[in-house]
């Protein structure tokens, strides 16, 4: 099938560009790092590098609709108003400063987990769902949001920082100021901080004499021992799985979501954290006897949702 | 001006009927108490008092519109699915039984949060805001969300149970089964929780003096004192607004709402409790630095916003 749009997920270390098709397809890509490089006006280096790649692609064809996915918070206007892994492009406008390079081309910036669940919902895990919540499982927690068959955007286009929700305001600090975020339990980093707690608590023994020392456990070290089946790794992966179903359980009693779908960059992890979560979900949900269950299913398009979301925004933005 | 349409709040305790004009003036109104007779079909008792209250108001005239608020989780089809202030109610068609009893009349129910969300986006304080969070304070937290201008009723219905979000799991049981839901810290209940905690750790020696025993001290007695001024009773205040701006903070990281709404029973205790709130939340939203504030404001409608809000409900379902 012809390319349809093109789609760009910006991430804190790489920019992955791809064509796609009416289906959702990849037809065409490419890939290039990140630079973070701090110019004037903000995130032009990265437009830059972004128009080197669409050209790589496009040639100087400007007919197919472009859409960018961020890793900040997106404001209504297209700012970048708060990007921490992206700080060279924090109050950039970068649909501006692509028209620069691409004249005549149309662009359209979201929040990379928003694109990820347009690419969900329009083709993939949450098709015909109009309430499903879209995580993305990184060092962090993402966010999108679908109610009623529309992505929520919010009062100023910053809904969806998941990852924020304090679930224990006494646990451990996170870099947005507050204590005890979601994202300090159920991400990458969660995985990590939970691996190294239990090794030193002295509940990782077969890891912790492979690595020799308790303090160098990473949450790879727990990750693959969990698939190959090491109780004691599975336990670790068990207590992330219980706080990721925790906070699925809190956007369900405030959003009433049919489904959630789990994508991101922790893929391997997520297929352990997946059925740990599903196993603690039922039993954390508010009237959970007179709902449905939620069911918790696995991104159709992985780590390319936000590529191929873009992709998908792009196509509904200019159809 | 001429009524518009009746609206009925029930209560785990009393029935509120009401009729309003298009401003959301109330023109006439009655009360009755809430009857928890178990009936066969469920609910058919209180429809039958509803049916009593509105002819008081309405005679046999079905040409007004009515509204009816529920204490409960209300799915799409309109059957309180889950009641536990109104137990009798449960599984209840109260449309059906209404219009047993008034054929001819229009009616529509809604859960009561919602309700008020409805009153305060129509004619109070949310007016205006496309997003925006109500939050009804009484024994629990009830909510009502907005998202782009639309009511959050979620893919059940069941939308804004937003006093059972996690906020602490080693946190005081919850009748709902988890530990550490939001209203055991930030509603009425969690006024008296802490205002009795704070009396056993000798936090509050005066009114412990005054009371006699500190087990005996009720949330009424420290919102009493704190209006007073007394140092030790507004420190429980604060602390339980602390509470209160948490969890705001964790509904502007998901759903970015541009205002928070106070209503509910606890109307005296609001008036301490929004500015304790407001004084502690700034810091706690992600990104604070580059949102507006979020502003925290008392119901327009204060107790009487779920009987209107089911008017106007009325009046916008049968235009």
């Amino acid at each position: 099938m012809a390319a349809m749009a093109a789609g760009v997920d910006v991430g804190g270390t790489k920019i992955e560009v791809v064509l796609i098709d009416a289906t959702g397809t990849i037809v065409a890509r490419t890939r290039r790092a990140t630079p973070h490089l701090i110019t004037e006006p903000a995130g032009a280096a990265t437009a830059s590098v972004i128009a080197e790649a669409l050209f790589e692609l496009l040639g100087d064809d400007s007919s197919l609709p472009v859409g960018l996915g961020l890793p900040g918070m997106m404001t209504h206007a297209g700012v970048l108003a708060y990007a921490p892994n992206l700080p060279s492009g924090n109050g950039a406008d970068f649909v501006h400063l692509m028209e620069t390079h691409r004249p005549g081309q149309r662009f359209v910036c979201a929040n990379d987990a928003d694109c990820a669940a347009v690419a969900e919902h329009a083709a993939g895990s949450a098709r015909g769902f109009n309430d499903f919540l879209m995580v993305t499982l990184g060092t962090g927690i993402g966010g999108g949001l679908f109610s009623g068959g529309k992505l929520v955007r919010g009062s100023n286009g910053f809904a969806g920082e998941i990852g924020h929700v304090v679930v224990d305001p006494r646990g451990p600090r996170c870099p947005c100021g507050n204590r005890g975020c979601w994202e300090r339990f159920a991400s990458g980093a969660g995985v990590a901080r939970l691996a190294r707690e239990a090794a030193i608590a002295g509940r990782l023994p077969h890891l912790v004499e492979q690595v020799g020392d308790p303090e160098l456990i990473r949450g790879e070290d727990v990750t693959r021992a969990a698939q190959e089946g090491l109780p004691e790794a599975l336990a670790v992966v068990d207590e992330v799985g219980w706080w990721l179903a925790l906070g699925v359980a809190n956007m369900a009693a405030i959003l009433d979501i049919g489904r959630v779908v789990i994508g991101g960059g922790l893929t391997q992890a997520a297929s352990l954290l997946i059925p740990a979560a599903r196993k603690h979900l039922d039993g954390m949900v508010e009237g959970g006897e007179v709902r449905p269950p939620i069911e918790i299913v696995a991104a159709h398009f992985g780590e390319q949702a936000g590529a191929i979301g873009a992709g998908f925004l792009a196509a509904q933005t200019y159809p």
